[in-house]
């Protein structure tokens, strides 16, 4: 057996079943790892040892609780807990710890996960980063604002956890970090207790290290009894291949990287067509900027009254600049034409199952003051469709190099099983 | 001058700013109301005078702070504020006091609203009556969920109120309390900090005495400078008159005094046409009842795992049992199903500017254990579309029966426009 903190999931659920492990020595291996990890990577805002190995011994001392049985989970402090603090990436909100725990850490917990601690944000889910570090490098950023969600699943620390996205905040750093990155349909999870970046648009995120964690964790983050994916894989999917306006800001690999990746599905079975967005999606980043503005600076009303000074120039002088000088007639004219790209997208969806489409850049980049683009996010995030990264590519650097899939609204199932097809005929 | 605590939020606003009054004598007005009439009525349940008057004080030490100074508003105790317990509606939650404000209320507090105290809910917002009685008669029910925030306004106790609505739950308390009720366009008010029932359908609700008072409140929480409405009232509307499936749950004097208003209107000069609402929206009470249970449930995890045995039977029983037994599939089918609604409804504001329909089946029922029929509510709801209730008419006991108008989405101040119009047509 692979070292326990390496299992995936649903390979820790199945040892513990069979009695080969326990829920505490699973925890201990993560909490052994991270101890000698977290030095160099950062990534946890909140982690109480104790706290952890209470919970797996009331695990291994009970029956089997759900099916993450024993499942380590990093959860973002953006999203509150009520055993442990939640402080949204700033120093504003030092220290507090919310009364109850948001509905996704109260449905992982009934399912049997372990809430290991609460990772690394930037400040409020938006640009300013926290303290993370790339897991492979630590002069490079690991990606955000799920910055210390993805360094933890991507460093082996735990096998799931939970971020969020109104941008590019989940797909991104997870392709960084060399991970699974999973963005649902917009409205599917819950995002009740979880600080409200961006409601048109955010979501919750899940980053694992297969698609077949993302799709058991999902279930139980919707509440439903999982339903396994099929247990062969799918025919060849319908791919389309699909460049977006973003394509040149993509490193000349990662271009490479995506073009040789369509040819080698085509060779492998797939229909692949070149897919063009409609000449409408011209102005998206422009209005994602302004709806996502416009409600971010209402939402942050309590801080601007009373902090403002505690605030980071980085968000000052954009997100909140932004929003307070979108008038509501711009917001409103701006959701308007997101709606519109929402049906003009679903079109798209006849001819094929899903796109193909860069998760971010290139490699994640040298320097801890930003990180990295997220526009190659925006588009799909806007669109409120499900979005998979999967860790298929490598940079000149060595780095994880992502591939993003889209499917259409709804087709999240569809999504998981033309991933586990694109993964499986690419090794 | 009409004593204080009867002013309107534009009167106070204007009075304190011509130096006729001040911020503390209308706190101390609506105070000295509240202290005789609280008794009979139970609209709060929290209440400070001392917190009341020192927020009044510190307005009046200062200059003009916003386009609410001085204005007294309710705030329903489902919506977060880091000064005054919040609890839900629940004994589970007894005692919390959330870290910060919800948006609204910190929106309110910069354009100088006074928080007055915490208006009585249902149980989480839903059907299990708080202690609160109807103002005018105490064996009635004030409506529900916003109950004591309908009450408060409507016994004069403040002249502004925040609820919320996920069915019926602003737009029947207020009709029943002879109120200005509105429900915005979905998704235009930020819900940080709002307790989520079912974020679908979920919007904050506004309560007042006058449709410039909505107006003008909604505004300052879209986070705008505020515009007033025209000078002058609009020429004559399209009033689509529209009887909805729920006609025949109306009581007959309901029935009457609607159709009455309608020929009337046309009297006044109005066009005014018979809408029938497609044959799609048939099951459209069913596809609510599926989102909202499935949401509402979702959203109670915490809840479920930790204190269910304080759960009233009420919201065990059929919430939380239909939101239980909803499957994901069906879930999505209903959420798919209102977005087709959605579309439909758009096309019947082709003839027509506003809808005429009934905002509830009648007077307040008696019996104070259940806050009566929200179908008169859901269709709205589940479709988006801003609401407004009139206090136009009263019924056999003399209690007010309210009128309801609808717009389409994104038309809230067309819908302001034509219940002005209305209202100054039918006195």
């Amino acid at each position: 057996m692979k070292p326990l903190n390496q299992l995936t999931a649903g390979e820790i659920v199945a040892a513990i079943a069979a009695q080969k492990t326990t829920a505490e020595a699973v925890a201990r291996a993560c909490l052994d790892h991270i101890a000698t990890r977290e030095p160099q990577v950062e990534a946890w805002q909140f982690l109480d040892p104790d706290l952890v190995l209470k919970q797996a011994r009331a695990l291994d001392a009970g029956g089997t609780v759900g099916p993450l049985h024993g499942v380590p989970v990093a959860i973002k402090d953006i999203i509150d807990t009520a055993d442990m603090p939640t402080e949204y990436g700033t120093p504003i909100h030092k220290g507090h710890r919310p009364r109850i725990d948001a509905a996704v850490v109260a449905l992982t917990r009934r399912a049997g996960g372990i809430i290991m601690g609460k990772t690394v944000t930037t400040e409020f889910a938006n640009r300013h980063p926290g303290k993370t570090r790339h897991p492979r490098d630590p002069s490079r950023t690991p990606g955000g604002s799920s910055s210390g969600s993805a360094a933890a699943v991507g460093d082996q620390m735990v096998p799931l956890a939970v971020g969020t996205q109104t941008t590019g905040s989940t797909i991104r750093p997870a392709a960084f970090c060399g991970c699974v990155g999973y963005r649902p349909t917009w409205g599917d999870i819950r995002c009740h207790g979880v600080m409200e970046a961006a409601g048109s648009v955010d979501t919750v995120g899940l980053i694992a290290r297969s698609v077949e964690d993302i799709a058991l964790y999902r279930d139980v983050l919707l509440g439903v009894a999982p339903t396994p994916l099929a247990a062969t894989i799918m025919q060849a999917p319908r791919i389309g291949f699909c460049r977006t306006p973003f394509w040149g800001q993509c490193e000349p690999y990662t271009q490479q990287a995506l073009e040789a990746c369509a040819t080698k599905l085509a060779q492998a079975g797939a229909t692949v067509t070149e897919v063009t967005l409609p000449d409408e999606f011209g102005r998206i980043d422009d209005a994602h900027r302004w709806v996502s503005s416009f409600e971010f600076a209402r939402n942050r009303a309590w801080e601007i009254n009373h902090h403002y000074e505690m605030i980071s120039e980085t968000l000052r002088n954009n997100r909140l600049k932004d929003g307070l000088a979108c008038s509501f007639e711009q917001y409103r004219e701006a959701r308007s034409y997101l709606a519109r790209c929402r049906r003009l997208l679903h079109d798209v969806f006849n001819n094929c199952d899903v796109l193909l489409t860069p998760s971010a850049a290139g490699e994640a980049p040298v320097g801890l003051n930003a990180t990295g683009n997220a526009n190659h996010s925006l588009i799909w995030t806007s669109t409120h469709v499900p979005c998979m990264t999967l860790p298929l590519f490598s940079g000149p650097n060595g780095l994880p190099v992502g591939a993003q899939l889209i499917a259409a609204r709804n087709n999240d199932r569809l999504l998981f099983e033309a991933a586990r097809w694109v993964w499986a005929n690419l090794k």
